[in-house]
């Protein structure tokens, strides 16, 4: 497994992450900046097409479409930086304005049962089952037992549903709408769930991502999982096409058909500014396809689908009158602040997007070039690769050069290369884990008007369910017949996966 | 003058101000969480005379009064922040809302014309005039002319006009309706002005808060004027009622008549958790004298009035059909986080209301007690009177005990003393100054849902012009005529007060 990330939001919170500077001795840093220039790239990508769609208002009834983009960690200060970082790149006036800012409807809470800072399981599971639960809860509710989702109740009405994302596809918020298991580090059984292998047999009619390694058996090479399962041949067997290179992606035409498994890479994918575009399809591309297969899937159906997107994109809605879009975060990650006071001094009021703009790589992978580095003059390396090259950055202090030529743990070189970025630009972040406030709430489309205002996170579910009709409850009901326990494991192993789990936090590496 | 404040936004920017620690041996503190706690006051306060209010719907079109209240330095976290600790010191529901989210209709965008992060003179200017100017203007455009507020163009329809503050009444944020100057820190004319001596003439009705010192020629006691100016006997040439203590507002009746003047301290008004309410009345007690002198003063009056508040009560709308009320905050301070890591270990999914509801007295009082204290257990006081008895802190560590032992600077303790809460109570800070994220934007009455989504700062000032039918062009040509100068001085008194003032910000007193 190339690259581990942590129990709580690996993914998305180490992406979208974060870092401050604790003590001198221990500076960290992130590569937040990094993925915010990736959020603006996508806020920018996205604007357009909204912009430049036009309505086709029809007077039928039409098809009914759910679209639920869940932009992991992307929290009110994220919009702010992605609408003025994109203003700055492209020298465009203060009142421009982003087509997200044009469908703000309010704001989502974001608490889960048991603590005021939810983590993406529990806050994927309020979006769909409607209910709050624990932190780490896929799809279960406090007690722990199964409820059902909109994903798994509008396939019971016939709807076609689908998952795109470029975190392993088994990672929290995937696993919400496919999947039921008491923690979230039972990745190994929510593949399973995935491909059909649990009481209601297969739910998703397409999925894409990463996460390959937990669909391998354990004595395949790149295989995270703790067992001899072969899920992959599972998912054949349950009439899957399955795709793994970007080669396979660009072949898939509009008539492709379903179920499709698309697995990409053995842990989550690249971050944009790292991907190798002949290895890894962008999550847009992913999106624009899977929007033309699933809309050709449902074309002499009844029902429309139901689709959960991890990231924000409202292309698409405003020329199918009877989708609608829902743009909402789990939660904030980080803490970000617009600002940030760098000296005892008077508190400067600006930050600086010029010094983001100038980022070229991500800390993550400057870092183990760094440690990776063999030549003799290191310092050089540092000054003219590293930090010049990769970060832009011209004026780095003595005391820097020297943490930097002698430090060897991965994780901290990358903290402490996120944290100059971030001090440069004068913004500030308060955790590598999630912050509690509420996020921004975004939709379009028919009856949205009913989400304005400040709303629970459950209410986002209560919507989707309203909206296509869904009966969550006998979903619910059919999951827990018969004493249910196959979203459980016993405790001692539990408590192994969680362990090693915990570690990559520390260690970022198998 | 009793204590005094920094350039930009002093007031609330201490008040409401942060604190972070910037390194192991300058580690720095706010006394926010106490200023959060009178925030959740006043929202739990103002949330149920709005739920218990009656809607009297007149179908005769109403006299339109405008109230617009300006919680300066109040950002997402926070509104976040007083809901949770709400819910938290009433055992309330996770569910249960606060009269603000039911009138949430959107965010605010803050940034001034010269930088991504506002002050409040710019933030106000934009609600004001309408228009954005730059850091530290006073009603003034970029190019330093006059411009017009929605106060004066209100006034000069009839309406009458009012200004309620805690802080100095010639702080940034009331200045910017009701003077013009080319930098905030000249509130030695800004206090002219307000009483009516400028070209306009008299244009406020009512004004209540702090500040006195400013009105008080320079060889009275306690006066802030670089001047021998008079402005109490100008105020009384100008028909002013002056009054200056509690006992004197108490005898305030509805039939008051304007104009009005209050004045009840030299600077600042108390915090709510220092008030003597002996001493000073309570925002909360102005605000209600206030509506009930305007309702009077309106009475036979076709107009009816436009009040801005500081601060953020919703009470007395919906019982009066032609109100209409708009919240906002003209930008965030302190980069608030409701999440904070305080290790290198993995971050914790929480942060902690119960830290807070211990804080009995701010941290400004306290570290003015530990620098007055004259006793010989120095260290007993500070476990027993100052971390137990004001913080409700059991657990401070040596290092700790040690630092408030050694430690003799007033404002270097207060920020300690908030950073050994925050750390506590695991919230974050990112700077003692302002940041730029959106604000929330909150509006109940007629006519509001044009306010909802994302809006520019200027369009409120835009909104309150469109609905009272007001002409800021008007009143920007009358300041202006015969090149007007009356907002200017030199640049050597500019400057004088500028440094002298931004002294305040390292010394924090005279």
């Amino acid at each position: 497994m190339a690259r581990s990330r942590s129990t709580y939001d690996s993914i998305k919170d180490e992406e979208s992450e974060t870092l401050l500077d604790l003590k001198v001795h221990t500076r960290r840093q992130n590569r937040k900046g990094v993925f915010l220039i990736l959020l603006s790239a996508l806020v920018a990508a996205t604007v357009f097409i909204l912009a430049n769609s036009t309505a086709k208002v029809s007077t039928a009834s039409p098809k009914k479409n759910v679209i639920l983009m869940i932009s992991d960690g992307f929290g009110p200060a994220s919009q702010t930086f992605a609408r003025s970082y994109y203003q700055y790149i492209n020298k465009l006036p203060y009142n421009y304005t982003t087509p997200l800012d044009e469908i703000l409807v309010g704001s989502s809470r974001t608490r889960s049962s048991n603590s005021l800072v939810t983590d993406s399981a529990a806050g994927a599971t309020a979006f769909a089952c409607a209910l709050k639960s624990y932190n780490a809860a896929i799809a279960v509710d406090p007690s722990k037992a199964p409820c059902g989702t909109v994903l798994e109740a509008a396939k019971h009405l016939g709807y076609t549903t689908g998952l795109v994302v470029t975190s392993r596809i088994t990672h929290a918020t995937p696993a919400c709408f496919s999947s039921h298991v008491v923690h979230r580090d039972l990745e190994h059984i929510i593949a399973r769930h995935q491909i059909g292998d649990y009481v209601l047999g297969r739910q998703v009619d397409l999925l894409l991502g990463g996460g390959r390694c937990f669909f391998l058996p354990q004595n395949v090479a790149g295989s995270c999982r703790p067992d001899d399962v072969d899920v992959l041949e599972m998912a054949d067997n349950n009439g899957f096409s399955y795709i793994q290179s970007r080669k396979e992606f660009d072949k898939l035409k509009p008539k492709q058909k379903l179920p499709l498994l698309g697995l990409f890479t053995l842990d989550h994918m690249s971050y944009e500014i790292d991907r190798d575009s002949k290895l890894e399809p962008s999550l847009a591309e992913m999106t624009a396809k899977t929007l033309k297969i699933l809309t050709h899937a449902t074309k002499s159906s009844d029902q429309g689908f139901f689709l959960m997107i991890e990231g924000s994109r409202i292309d698409y809605v405003k020329s199918h009158p009877g989708t609608i879009m829902i743009s909402v975060s789990d939660h904030e990650t980080g803490g970000l602040s617009l600002a940030r006071q760098n000296t005892e001094a008077y508190p400067e009021y600006r930050w600086i997007p010029e010094v983001i703009k100038r980022v070229k790589q991500s800390a993550y992978i400057l870092s183990t070039e760094l440690l990776a580095y063999e030549g003799n003059d290191k310092e050089r390396f540092i000054r003219e690769k590293i930090l010049f090259g990769g970060l832009g950055i011209e004026n780095p202090t003595e005391e820097e050069i020297k943490w930097l030529m002698e430090s060897n743990v991965q994780l901290a070189i990358e903290f402490y290369l996120g944290t100059m970025v971030s001090k440069r630009a004068e913004i500030g972040w308060a955790t590598h884990g999630h912050s509690g406030l509420d996020v921004n709430l975004y939709a379009y489309g028919a009856g949205t008007e009913s989400l304005r205002g400040n709303v629970e996170n459950t209410n986002i579910g209560d919507f989707i369910s309203q909206y296509l009709g869904l009966n969550l409850q006998k979903i619910t009901h059919q999951l827990n017949q018969n004493n249910a326990s196959f979203h459980m494991v016993d405790e001692v192993t539990l408590d192994s996966l969680i362990a090693s789990d915990i570690m990559h936090y520390h260690h970022h590496h198998h």
